[in-house]
């Protein structure tokens, strides 16, 4: 089972995922999204570093393939982002693990939650872009960027910056600043739903980008995108549903 | 409170939302939602047609100034192409209601589900499009539809077809088909979850849109997006998170 654990709290998480879980001899993952889970005693735990997903992936399969009950999991939803895409790469690399009884339980991703806080920033078309450039060329996220302006699509930002990697949130936003509006409204979404979480509402044009870290996932509203004040309170972050069509 | 219910079983919704319905005086949705739930007599049921979505939203948002505790729910996750952009919108005009005490429980959204069924669909960076024109003009979908092929994003599209909109599958998919290589993947993800689940995979080529409905959620992949076969079984469905890589 390829086990999608929400984005942190045990409330965000589907009553699939906790069967998953309880069901599982063995559980396979990054440490922080092993250490989330209340396991018993016989359940072996098989944790690992952030950036060895293949490894995790292939441990995963050879476990399963030795009769082992086994959840690999992923914070969020494990097809975004996440553990789906490796586990399902090594069994294209070696088809004798085609042959497993596998299986994918969805959750609730970084986006999802962050759009819950914020109000309805993802009511209308977008887009979801991983800036970590580990796997892809810088170009195709160049190309994706563009699109997705050529498009007015929200664009929600996933791995927007890391130690390894501090220039490309810049990148990124310098190229989205040359097309689209400075007026844009934006935020940034850090750690949503776990105790450190923090909401900055901010505009393209003024955003500080060097509040962006790992933890944060950003979106950036499309030409129809608006905040609305609220007394006392951070304004709600708007996409309606209609476009371009005076209200 | 703005739930979102997850596609259909109740596995898939989260501990969150099933307390916020069990918290709730007052239920306000589109009535093939509201019937999922089990409730208590002493929780009143507003259940409504589809199309009415700002009428809904104004009804739940005078029961909770009218110090109701309300439950809105939707399919799926509110913020996705579902009933949180239409409070909000009701929101913005009409300031009153910005005073109200509002949250958003997010869920798990359809192409979650679908992807989950499929393997790995969504697992590098994606899009997701609704082809319903009610609220928006035919030309901004194309342009979306142009600048998701000119990105090389994954395509997830809601909303492809209905009584009322029978060519805007045939048009999407015109469209597509003169931008992408005929042999892209292509899933049909109808009903997924629900008792008349049904999977179609194709190309984008060959596909076959009348099997297109209202309750199908359709993935396009990107040139990366390729099927894994298996013996016996539908093929796995994977994009994976190296771009422009030979393996």
């Amino acid at each position: 089972m390829i086990v999608g654990l929400g984005p942190g709290p045990a409330d965000w998480m589907t009553p699939e995922a906790s069967a998953a879980i309880e069901a599982a001899n063995d559980i396979v993952g990054y440490d922080p999204y092993v250490k989330r889970l209340v396991l018993r005693t016989d359940q072996r735990v098989h944790a690992s570093d952030n950036r060895v997903e293949m490894d995790r992936a292939r441990l995963a399969l050879k476990l399963a393939a030795d009769g082992r009950d086994v959840a690999v999991v992923s914070g969020g939803d494990p097809g975004v982002f996440a553990m789906a895409a490796a586990v399902f790469e090594a069994i294209a690399d070696d088809p004798q693990w085609s042959k497993l009884d596998i299986a994918v339980v969805p959750g609730v991703t970084a986006m999802q939650a962050a759009a819950a806080r914020l109000g309805a920033p993802l009511g209308h078309d977008f887009c979801a872009i991983s800036l970590s450039d580990n796997l892809k060329p810088w170009t195709i996220i160049e190309r994706r960027l563009r699109a997705a302006a050529d498009g007015d699509f929200v664009i929600a930002l996933y791995n927007p910056a890391s130690k390894a990697r501090p220039t490309r949130i810049t990148q990124a936003f310098d190229l989205l600043r040359a097309l689209k509006a400075s007026t844009t409204p934006v935020a940034f979404a850090r750690a949503i739903g776990r105790a450190d979480e923090k909401l900055t509402l901010t505009t393209l044009g003024e955003a500080d980008i060097s509040l962006v870290d790992m933890a944060t996932l950003v979106i950036i509203g499309s030409s129809e995108t608006r905040f609305i004040p609220r007394d006392d309170a951070r304004p709600w972050m708007l996409t309606p549903r209609a476009y371009g069509v005076s209200r």
